[in-house]
């Protein structure tokens, strides 16, 4: 009987965990607010209060100090009950990560959920975004996000790579697709644009208005090791033509031309797309550079050494590319001034480009944004 | 100037981060050992030691107590140097959940791999095993896990569900398989069994050593709202009949009878796999439940209309079904006492069922093995 009980209060605390931790915290003092979409399922807290400030509150009696870190950090103010709090300044649109920090140690809030990035599992928050119909779930065909493992030749082990496959890719064996291959930044992996960046969504929607292609999105792991030194660079390159091209070409209904390939990335992924994107226009016609530009005076041996091979190439290479496409988060984008110079400089070299800036600084809400208007002039 | 450093500071100290960390703690006093799979790429803790104790090691100098809970829980202990340690028991093999307790409280440890489960993201860790050759990732054909949105017309509202798709699912558009549904339990949602279960791998195996049919596994979201009481069970049958099975058999390449159909569950997965399933024979010819039983005294409502059930529809259950498999993890199994009790009733009254063990408890490791052992049995 004993065991029994135990079984039964084990389940039961378990599956109420999260909402029982949460509703002692509902009282008559707490502002209308609706919880965040990328709570745990139950739990009540991050709570999104008007004009989108946000308050955490969790139970803590024994911490002695509690931060929130959202870029800005936050004390939380323990209350007599136990329960430390902290309403935040207006979060803008879409996707933040954010931190719990618990006496000083960075974590992830359990009342989220967690997503791979800044180099480990981190909170994340929705805000809700009146211009986010664009990633909203709809009523359209749905394309399927895959989860598939691949043997690298190159750092001879199994990776993992997601694959976007457009609606109606089951349904039939003859049609074959262009290939957007889209690269995360630094500190997150082949999860951040399935997860992240909604890819999913925002191609399910753009495909259904037919303002999109029906393309494949692959979504490697970027992480070879090496980090932004040429090493680490040239070791993406190699991965992405000796594994992944073939990998894809291989076991998806893919158009195997460069005018049938895309490559593009956020800030480390596009240093990644700068590198292996201009040294192989014959593998790829479209380029998309999302808040990135060579990393100064650091990167400037790798930048130098590949603006003498645009000026030795520009005409092959504004042949070959039909499009090469750089974006900001605006003047708050921390690589927008490392934009601005590589921008000029292919000015200067005559190198055929366009440049997008949306506002938001260096986060997922611009990198979204990016995809939904780079997708749009791919493989036209 | 100012910026550009900061870009390059960030993105490095990002990148470097848990490396870093790491590293610090690298010295000639720490015993050999491997990092854990489930560690986040570069963190050296938690260390795998011989014999399978493992090290955690993780710096907090204004904690004041921290604990690594692994079912057992184990204090750190702090070092001049602000890091804490500790060294656990042997663990046994496969996947377990852990936690890092911080000053009281429960979260997930910064320097490991992130999964749903304890009703929040928890820890993780793999702890390598002799006879864990049928999940490995091996040089056969390799399915696809899909995860993909629908739209549930009994929550009204878009749900996630995770489907594999077994090898040479996509060469042709004329082929039809088999399903095995199969649920998470309590506390977990539809990517238990994809990344925490390894799903992938031991289809993958099997299918390859022609020991499995090719099948699909369907992964739903069991979280239907309304706990162990009738109420959730019932939402879960109802979200299964008309959301779960028309989706699938809609979207993917299915065969559409009952003799092609499975359902199975772990613990709460178990639960509703009883309820959906027995009275739903017409729809499944296999069924497995894995850890689960009747929670009694609590659930004896609803385990006696199903007794009365099957004892006047006891022919029809026994000619519909081709399989009924049960299993527990060992006695050590929180739920090994329910299902010995169900056991009885069954042969009492004569409803046929089959009965496996494998020694490990309520855990991951019992519910790869019982996968291993089940998905061979079924579509024969």
């Amino acid at each position: 009987m004993k065991k029994l009980t135990h079984l039964l209060c084990l389940l039961l605390l378990i599956y109420f965990q999260a909402r029982s931790q949460d509703n002692k915290a509902d009282d008559a003092n707490i502002p209308k607010g609706v919880p965040a979409s990328t709570n745990i399922r139950g739990a009540k807290y991050p709570l999104i209060l008007p004009n989108h400030h946000v308050m955490f509150r969790l139970k803590a009696p024994d911490a002695q100090k509690v931060q929130i870190d959202l870029v800005k950090k936050y004390d939380m103010i323990k209350g007599d009950d136990g329960f430390w709090s902290v309403t935040t300044d207006s979060v803008g649109e879409g996707f933040h990560y954010y931190s719990l920090i618990i006496d000083g140690i960075a974590t992830a809030d359990p009342a989220s959920e967690s997503f791979y990035g800044m180099g480990r599992m981190a909170s994340g928050i929705e805000i809700p975004f009146a211009g986010g119909d664009y990633y909203a779930e709809k009523d359209v065909p749905h394309g399927d996000i895959r989860i598939r493992t691949y043997y690298s030749t190159v750092t001879k082990s199994w990776r993992q790579v997601y694959i976007y496959t457009p609606p109606g890719y089951d349904a039939t064996t003859s049609e074959k697709y262009p290939v957007l291959y889209i690269l995360h930044g630094g500190g997150e992996d082949e999860r951040g644009w399935a997860t992240q960046g909604k890819t999913d969504m925002i191609l399910d929607n753009l495909i259904a208005e037919k303002k999109a292609k029906p393309m494949l999105v692959v979504m490697p792991d970027a992480n070879l090791g090496g980090g932004f030194g040429e090493e680490g660079l040239k070791a993406f390159q190699q991965e992405m033509k000796q594994s992944i091209i073939p990998f894809i070409e291989k076991n998806y209904r893919t158009k195997n031309t460069a005018g049938n390939r895309a490559l593009a990335g956020l800030s480390m992924g596009g240093l990644n797309t700068l590198y292996t994107g201009v040294y192989n226009t014959d593998l790829f016609s479209y380029l998309g550079v999302f808040s990135s530009g060579w990393i100064l005076p650091v990167q400037s041996g790798i930048a130098n050494t590949q603006y003498d091979f645009m000026k030795q190439n520009s005409t092959k290479i504004n042949n070959d590319l039909r499009l090469f496409w750089l974006s900001e988060g605006g003047k708050e984008d921390i690589a927008y001034k490392n934009g601005q110079v590589m921008l000029a400089k292919l000015d200067e070299l005559k190198i055929k480009h366009s440049y997008y800036e949306y506002p938001g600084g260096h986060t997922w809400p611009v990198w979204r944004n990016d995809l939904y208007n780079f997708a749009p002039l791919l493989f036209k």
